[in-house]
């Protein structure tokens, strides 16, 4: 037997199992591939790359850009393969052993409770409310209680949906001690708007993490960003290794960025399918849907399971959490195009109303 | 004060300061693009991918295709962000305290060092001979004494150049313990050949390191590999987050891999070019060149230091180590372009023959 780091063997592998779905709405991903005139541009910004040489100015011509965009400058922004490996750095940065508290909400993102354990720190889960609301308080005191190294928001909230107020996040803000950092994972804030970014001048132990996997519809390159302070993004690039982003996924993210106005239309109708589809959901006897600020729907269903293996067998991929935490009976539904929300929504329809 | 990571501040930040050189000769990257018919090909793939999808079976298709060529199976391969990632990960998989101890020769790869600290692991670094031949017996001697989780060997290797048999490999594998593992890194294996994948199925601890960043010219895509028993591969896959690989770089690697063949004359160029250098190098007063197996020279000057500051002045960018144990007064020079590779050796001519 080889002499493995403690604790390696029983890290969870994070099996994503995925089958040829004719509709896929269990990722959160969007349904449409680049705007043709995205399209257009970044197929000739590929052709100009230099494939032989390791990345160089690619990285800070992204940063730049975001920074702009935020009123930041480049020292407040740092780059990674989705905000996930950001999440990752973050929680290896604010852990290292048992005594680092990392707080978090349950039910939020999965991968919290796994980088926890995989950054050896320990997790402390705080229970969200029956509706999937915040009790900033409980949240604080967990907080405080527990001499936190580190504090993640989910806002909005997924796989919940819930968004949660600038004040509120502002409360949080407030009321933890500024030797606790604190993570809002902004994955989805394109679909709601309110952003805590305004905040990260007034409070700089804030930190901002966002993606172009959902809105922007990049998840095959894994970028993703973090906004903080110029002391906290020094910090947290040491625990990155050298070349760690590919310059493929970099040139694409840059033309995506630079022509971001082109997502706006799609967004606002990811937005009105969302809407719809709740609207609709909510029409179905024994499905509670919960309001959602995203581009997905969660529903809660008695006969959850069932449900999730006819939609398999329709071809439809949605997403069941099994007996996760406060996600018993729940499944969640990414916004497909119209015609994909039509199918995955009749299917849902004569399953509840009993003609499946 | 944030409650960061022991030890987080005082990780060393792998500084990597590029300048627009003229002529780029500093990083062993290739000095060619993709050639035509790869390029042909990749522009219709990348025009093919889905951008708004989590990478999926792209990254089973390329494991798969490694597999068939080294006639191991798809469960012994396993992908990386360059081979980077993957000596980054074994070193933390087999790291975790300075109770786990990982030898490396020096002068090698300066990142064994800083990867054995991000691990928390011990480094036990051993000395080269002074012509940077390896001394496999006090080699083997370091690894039972202090009982290493983890040995490398870079074959051949970096900045050295210098070539190890396979029956040295295999000394040592035969007279470590089965329970340290033992990962020889052939980043630069295309330039040389006497690689120790056939020692894989006699020896379950040996892992192999691979890149498609010097040979294949993809420094800018990010793949590298590992292959090993299913059950290390297994054990290091915990370590890796979700969706670790983007599509874009893993459908590079993937085309290129396919017409790997189209990269044999280009590698065949290489070497000749490495051998007229280094031939040429000889006739210098006060240089010594060392016999090198890759797609680079090194070599020592007592002036190295000056000779670098001139040659900067000209706009070549030539790797020197400063102070670094066993590579005072030397310079790494890679490869380039025939013409390139003249136009450095006249500058270096003209310095060592006082025509600076």
């Amino acid at each position: 037997m080889l002499k493995y780091r403690t604790g390696l063997k029983d890290m969870p592998s994070y099996d994503v199992v995925e089958r040829d779905w004719k509709i896929k709405v269990n990722a959160n991903e969007c349904n449409m591939n680049l705007p043709p005139m995205v399209e257009d541009r970044l197929m000739g910004r590929l052709s100009r790359v230099a494939f032989n040489r390791y990345p160089n100015e690619e990285y800070d011509a992204l940063r730049e850009q975001i920074a702009d965009n935020h009123k930041l400058e480049i020292e407040n922004v740092l780059l990674g393969s989705g905000s996930s490996e950001i999440i990752e750095k973050l929680f290896y940065c604010f852990g290292g052993t048992k005594a680092k508290k990392i707080v978090y909400p349950e039910p939020s993102f999965s991968m919290y409770r796994i980088y926890t354990k995989a950054a050896q720190a320990l997790g402390v889960p705080v229970s969200l409310e029956a509706d999937y609301s915040l009790d900033v308080a409980k949240f604080v005191a967990a907080v405080n209680d527990h001499k936190a190294s580190l504090a993640v928001i989910c806002n909005p909230n997924n796989p919940t949906g819930t968004g949660y107020s600038v004040s509120d996040i502002e409360f949080i803000a407030q009321n933890i001690p500024s030797n606790c950092a604190l993570l809002i994972d902004e994955a989805y804030m394109e679909f709601y708007g309110r952003t805590s970014v305004g905040l990260l001048k007034k409070y700089p132990n804030l930190i901002i993490a966002r993606t172009f996997s959902k809105a922007y519809g990049l998840a095959s390159a894994r970028v993703g960003y973090m906004l903080a302070s110029k002391v906290i993004v020094t910090m947290i690039e040491k625990s990155y290794m050298p070349y760690h982003m590919n310059v493929l996924s970099l040139a694409t993210a840059d033309i995506v960025y630079q022509m971001r106005h082109e997502y706006v239309p799609r967004i606002q109708m990811m937005i009105a399918e969302r809407k719809r589809m709740s609207t609709e959901l909510d029409k179905l006897p024994g499905v509670t849907v919960y309001p959602s600020e995203t581009n997905f729907v969660l529903i809660k269903y008695a006969k959850a399971k069932e449900l999730n293996e006819y939609l398999e067998s329709k071809g439809i991929g949605v997403r069941c959490f099994g007996d996760a935490p406060g996600l018993k009976n729940c499944l969640r539904i990414s916004m497909g195009l119209r015609e994909e929300n039509d199918q995955w929504y009749d299917a849902i329809k004569q399953f509840v109303e009993g003609r499946a």
